[in-house]
């Protein structure tokens, strides 16, 4: 029996103690601030209220306030906030986390500096932890999960990353079930980076639905727009590789779990397709996120926000070529700068020279 | 003005007539015996009657006894039957061919030998031709491409595949439109595989969906299973380009149009993913086929009986690995052995060793 503090009590954070606690191990499920009634409820119930799932008993609710106790002679500690809670996990972690406790990590996304220099997140936390950071080890979760699936133990296949395969594999045998199918991996880079990007990618895959929705019902009555979508998959899938490969990682990593398996996952539903959706029916994506999708929380567009940013500075610095990248570009412009939806075919797979 | 006759008139044949007719080309579609109420529909009206779609006018149908006159002082000659029908098609070719005619095929499967070894389908029609077959630029299309949202004019993007690059650049630009975008390539086999496997790894894609059926419609009201297609998506995608790489293609193919862009569109939906549904519900395969499909043409199916067979004598020769291609020799073992939906998820990914 292995001891595990959870940081996060989120839908992802949570269905991973099913696993765990399946195998018989003393997990504490610890929420952020923002978490407060999610942890009464399940503290009352043993429910997740967002997952609508039952928690088997021997997951151990805690409220922030109680963090230190939950932390103190944990084996492994579970980074499993989302994105937008990276900071403030970093501060948590600082003050929480001792030398040679695991740390695993599921928030996905990336960071860019001032000059557009891109970073995976861990390595945000590496930073906030201080000289912390060399006495822990660290992995990271990635591959097609839908939380909610996880939780109601339906066959899940993921990549437990870490550059100590010993390390990967360590924790991999506290996960592993007959439904969570763990794979070790050591490209630690490129399963983030893969990860993350793929995010980047769902937004364009809500598109069709919205333009044959504003078509009317009469045009997907027989036939609908799915050589559109897998144009865009297809194109989305290469410039994930090739971020993969930018930023040190191997591009194959970017054909496994975390890579196009995650897309496919990712493209076949949730708030960034939908919010893809209003842009196909033409709707500015200003009004799409100040009216429509108000106050929804959008990893995707997120990230595309971060990545795009990060890539016209990185072009005008001479260190990505303009040619790359031009569906992350495009969607960039769409929800930087509102641009139509005008997608520009004859720029991706390598550019069409007439 | 080109003059274009095509051989077989199948849905998809038929709507890559649409851009070469939106183009000014004086287009010829000439039906296989199989094709006489089709070519009677778009001769009275012009329109095809599976695809329900209107023709362009300038494309003249032909019944096959006119074959000649249609193939005579054609530039271009497109095989557009199905894998059914290639060695028909290559009787047709060997007395209608003449030297100089470009041909385009749009057959998608492979061939085997007695031992196993595979070949994409335009050598079987090189073959049949014997001597003229050096005589004539051969290209082939592939990319995800649904035959009725290209005859409507919905965005489709695809590879025209031919060793020689002039060849396919100028076949590209007869076909290219708004809406219909050519990419050429030059790794014709890569391409050819590419095309081939992907409907292997659609049947696999609708085992979800039956099991879900089967567990009634309560388990589907919050949770579907789109972690496990994520990890038969991605693992599907890896054994194509091992294919790929096997047949001597380049394993980047696999990450385009005719790859996992192709296997998106292919597994969204279809008759081979309905196929594998039935096994979804429990539905031996023998009786999906002769009771619930009886009569129902499953390419994908029949591309797995082609290659699977093929693999276990070309591992029984050492030419293949024992570990390589688990989803494929399982799939195999559904549809040639009627075999349980026991997924052998520990043998994906490169296997988890314990």
């Amino acid at each position: 029996m292995t001891k595990i503090a959870v940081l996060g009590a989120g839908v992802m954070a949570t269905a991973l103690t099913v696993p765990l606690a399946d195998n018989g191990h003393d997990v504490h499920l610890v929420g952020t601030h923002l978490d407060e009634a999610i942890i009464d409820s399940i503290a009352a119930n043993h429910v997740h209220p967002v997952l609508e799932v039952e928690i088997p008993s021997n997951v151990i609710p805690h409220q922030l306030a109680d963090a230190e106790a939950a932390f103190a002679d944990a084996e492994v500690v579970m980074v499993g906030v989302n994105s937008f809670g990276i900071d403030w996990a970093g501060e948590q972690l600082a003050r929480l986390l001792k030398p040679g406790q695991r740390v695993i990590v599921i928030t996905k996304g990336m960071r860019a500096d001032e000059d557009g220099t891109l970073h995976i997140l861990p390595e945000v936390l590496q930073a906030a932890v201080g000289d912390l950071a060399g006495q822990v080890p660290w992995a990271a979760i990635v591959g097609p999960s839908i939380a909610g699936e996880l939780a109601v133990r339906r066959d899940t296949c993921v990549n437990f990353a870490s550059t100590d395969l010993e390390n990967a594999e360590f924790l991999a045998k506290l996960f592993r079930t007959s439904y969570y199918h763990v794979w070790p991996a050591t490209d630690f880079v490129g399963c983030e980076v893969g990860a993350a990007t793929k995010n980047v990618y769902a937004f364009g895959m809500g598109f069709a639905n919205g333009i044959l929705e504003k078509m009317g019902p009469e045009a997907s009555k027989k036939y609908v727009m799915y050589n559109y979508s897998a144009a865009l998959f297809g194109q989305g899938s290469i410039e994930l590789k090739d971020f993969i490969e930018m930023m040190g990682g191997d591009r194959a990593t970017g054909d496994g779990l975390g890579g196009v398996g995650d897309m496919w996952v990712t493209s076949a539903g949730g708030r960034n397709v939908r919010a893809g959706g209003f842009v196909g029916q033409g709707v500015p994506f200003s009004e799409v996120r100040d009216v429509h999708m108000k106050g929804i929380t959008l990893e995707g567009v997120a990230a595309i926000r971060v990545i795009g940013e990060a890539l016209e500075k990185l072009t005008a610095r001479g260190v990505v070529s303009a040619e790359k990248f031009p569906l992350c570009r495009f969607l960039y412009d769409i929800v930087a700068k509102d641009a139509p939806l005008e997608v520009p075919w004859d720029t991706f797979y390598g550019g069409i020279k007439n």
